[in-house]
């Protein structure tokens, strides 16, 4: 592609209602260009990355055995009443109506549809299994779209729906579509990690996300540097501590602690750790009364897991002040497990502590040396609390990390949710109607450009992995309209490199070269060829990779070879 | 691939409601799969020739320096209010409100988007020109959708939109995409015609249509075998003879014609030919008085060339019978120019006839003998017909011959219709601002589809070209289950035509050979190559081209060089 015939258009200052990195540096490098509130125009440098991104994705399911279809975008209401959805989904659902004012909504994923092509197309055991996919435009009214194309109302997503006779068959395919998984994101040439989903078993077959990792992702992962246990933070199991509770040491003391209302507080003012000390969080529960949960200080309450307690109300609510008041007779801060008469919890790992330090019920006031069984009757012991770092692995094999990731692919084993409701059945081997199985597969395909961007970019820009940049080597020549030395080699790199297959840009805009540099730097091109007098006079030429300090000289003659050498 | 592992769908009886060739082959072949009135899933035999329709066009659209984008398909109301469309368009426009009641449209074509792009983005005539376009899905809401794909609501359409400082530059670019589009019917592998699609100059530049050939097709075309002239019939000029009217030499003579209501029985009714005979059509005029047209008998009025006669109400509005008695005293079938006192034009063709027959205005009479200037004032000579087969060309080179066309491309200077109404300018050489001139240029996909089985099928099915087939080859073995040695010289084959780069299906379902034949014939794959025992003991192999009416021969050894050779 010569530059000047091409569509460039960067932005110094990216607009103000972008709020991420990769939105900010999307909207600067001309990739995506608004055109209503999660509704984007897929400019032609963004394009070319989101067809590299589909055509891997393509790849990799044909060869994993899926098969391409293609799903209309508005499909009739009918299809979704079947299943409840029509009526079930809140506003995401954009729902419409023809000329003829019958019923339609735009597809948010498309598992009704399949559901009635394969009830209609598939009658025996023999046609199955299938794994039916299509990369098509979705649609969702987000309440409050946000973040370019990571929380977009339109997005392009490839989502694909296996059938199968039984439910072994549906496992075996979910981990071909595991590996199949693995085998895109990593050819995305992202980092990325599968992630348990559920709160099923260690490694949980039921659903994994796939996460692209970067700091900047919503979402926290702990996983094992060591294994292939991930999983979200709020889904990970704080496995018990292998020590056992020490013995009592201490005399349960009362000490004024005036103004230390949090942990941090309190651990400086006594000038201990954190983890010597047992905060009191106090819920709602079932019953109207409130629930005591103690965790060791330096740990952090996981709601979902809390939430799942007996007797605590779920969703898990934080008692009012008023009722902690009632119930301890103190603000929280000074809270303690001694003299409650209600439910108590407590972590596994605050279960081990002795001699720690608790509030008192009276304001300002708390126990050091206070020992569970001793000064207060034991409580029941639960897993409540997040993972952090280094704790022990579920998989019983090293210690955890914690990363954060960008959701862009989640495989979900649906079994008979929907064709059950839609009655989608074969005929077995023994002759007998039977609901198929079900698996559904999606892959955001325009969030990866997102996430890959947050995985990848420097305060010049962008850093696109090879296999998914705009244009693979910038050629950018000193002096374009000067010298025609300059063109002549410009132009024979340029066509060797093409011939050679490689996706190589020719910047022939004549630009200054600061201006030049600073727009491919932007724009993320990984590999960079300068070409000026100067050098040549030399007999060299400048490469440059996107992530390197500085530029390497190459011989003239050695460049072609050179440049090739980096696809080998 | 392996048909074992593909999805294979095909029907015995089309639906009832598909009513052309192409949709009842679509439907039978498992091509397409209705989910709404005018809405298909495009199922995956169907969605192979999509993708290489879609990427031919793509390659060319390239090769003439277009650029890609996409934009979306939900699309905010403010942009097409700017150029009144919103209102202007009829119900074929779907509306749609989101959650927050904002008014949005699905995408019928993207005049209003990219303008708005390209207003933002392109300041300076040193940025035009641009031709950007897309490839996307498109919704209209068709009152009546009907023939599958070929009228359908939903479907993809690649759309071009061009940007130019000035007209001729717009020319040459509407130019580039005549010959872009020449190439891409070309490749496709289709019989096709560019049509002038107005009434300018001959060879009209001011739009194009791109009809494929097909017996079945909606529109007439007049065109010219010996020259690239070609019209919509409706449009095509019928030039005037280049002989003058012979001298009167019958009398004028009132003749008893019984029952002779059309020109066929008056012509069988006197042993005349139509040709010797006038017909008079009567029409509303502006003034509220009925106009008079005359034409040969043989011919057919063109009522979009009569709606333009001084005088004509527009559009055309044939009188009623009270009106035509009211005028002629006499019914239709009997109407003639003697003594009628309004308005008369008559065809260029009929104003050379002499001794012609025509309607007494006496019911079941006519005269014969009958001379213009002579028996009834000279009416204005127009050009008022249909032309037929036969007539000399427009471009004075030969004679018309006539066609039928399924249109799946057009072409159109758009000129300043959409940049004057959103203020889409630029900043000129001289440095003042202009208002860009624009070009739009539209494919069908989905309608290619249908277009290539009217103009290609028999009574066994589809006929694909081959560079849009589904696959390209067929194995079909004669008892996969049966012979090891059947077995064995399918796969060498198969393996051998995939690493060549062909796209090559293995039926490997273990049908019987009729129903094997009859789905490959169905869905219409051009090459077929039968691998059987008795043939094998032979040395043979049995290839068939999808046209051909018997197999031929091939030894073993050479089979795969004679089906690679049908590719080079």
């Amino acid at each position: 592609m010569r530059a000047s015939k091409y569509f460039i258009s960067s932005l110094k200052e990216a607009p103000s209602d972008a709020e991420i990195v990769s939105h900010k540096l999307m909207m600067r490098a001309g990739l995506i260009k608004k055109l209503s509130a999660g509704i984007y125009n897929y400019m032609p440098m963004g394009l070319r990355v989101i067809r590299k991104i589909e055509n891997i994705i393509r790849e990799e399911m044909n060869r994993a055995g899926a098969i391409e279809l293609s799903m209309p975008v508005v499909q009739p209401a009918e299809l979704w009443q079947e299943t409840g959805r029509f009526d079930k989904m809140g506003d995401e659902l954009l729902r419409l109506k023809d000329r003829h004012q019958r019923d339609f909504v735009l597809q948010p994923t498309s598992e009704e549809v399949i559901t009635d092509i394969v009830r209609q197309e598939i009658r025996s055991y023999r046609q199955l299994p299938k794994n039916l996919y299509q990369i098509q435009t979705k649609f969702r009214d987000e309440r409050r779209p946000r973040f370019g194309v990571m929380r977009g109302r339109e997005f392009t997503m490839k989502d694909a729906y296996s059938f199968h006779t039984n439910f072994d068959d549906l496992k075996r395919e979910y981990q071909n579509m595991f590996d199949a998984y693995s085998r895109i994101f990593t050819r995305l040439g992202l980092e990325f990690r599968a992630v348990a989903a559920d709160t099923g078993a260690i490694g949980g077959t039921g659903s994994h996300e796939f996460h692209v990792i970067a700091e900047t992702g919503e979402d926290a992962i702990a996983y094992n540097p060591d294994s292939a246990y991930a999983a979200n933070v709020e889904l990970a199991e704080a496995v018990a501590p292998a020590t056992t509770r020490p013995t009592a040491s201490a005399a349960l003391t009362k000490v004024h602690t005036p103004g230390a209302k949090t942990i941090e507080q309190l651990a400086a003012f006594l000038k201990i750790d954190a983890s010597q000390t047992i905060k009191s969080v106090i819920v709602d529960g079932d019953a109207g009364v409130p629930v005591l949960l103690l965790l060791r200080g330096d740990h952090e309450l996981n709601e979902v897991k809390a939430g799942k307690l007996a007797g605590v109300f779920s969703p898990l609510r934080f008692a009012s002040p008023a009722t902690i008041r009632d119930a301890f007779g103190a603000e929280p801060g000074s809270i303690g497990p001694i003299d409650f008469q209600g439910k108590v919890y407590i972590d596994r790992s605050a279960a081990v502590l002795a001699d720690a330090v608790i509030g008192a019920n009276e304001n300002d006031y708390h126990y050091t040396g206070a020992n569970i069984g001793r000064d207060f009757p034991e409580p029941e012991v639960a897993d409540i609390r997040n993972v952090v770092a280094g704790d022990p692995s579920p998989d019983g094999q090293g210690t955890l990390a914690i990363c954060r990731g960008i959701e862009v692919g989640h495989i979900f084993q649906l079994r008979t949710k929907y064709s059950e409701a839609m009655n989608c059945k074969f005929i077995a081997e023994d002759g007998k109607e039977q609901i198929m199985e079900m698996g559904c597969y999606g892959v955001g395909v325009t969030r990866i450009m997102g996430a890959a961007i947050e995985q990848n970019f420097d305060d010049k820009g962008i850093i696109w992995p090879v296999s998914i940049a705009p244009f693979e080597v910038v050629i950018c020549p000193m002096g374009w309209s000067r010298s025609e030395e300059v063109r002549k080699q410009c132009e024979q790199l340029y066509n060797a490199l093409q011939a050679a297959g490689i996706d190589v840009v020719l910047d022939d805009r004549d630009e200054r070269p600061g201006a030049m540099f600073a727009d491919w730097e932007l724009i993320g091109v990984p590999h960079r060829v300068v070409i000026g007098d100067r050098g040549l006079k030399e007999g060299v030429m400048e490469y440059q990779g996107r992530r390197d300090a500085e530029a390497t000289k190459v011989a003239v003659g050695e460049i072609e070879a050179f440049v090739k050498g980096l696809f080998a």
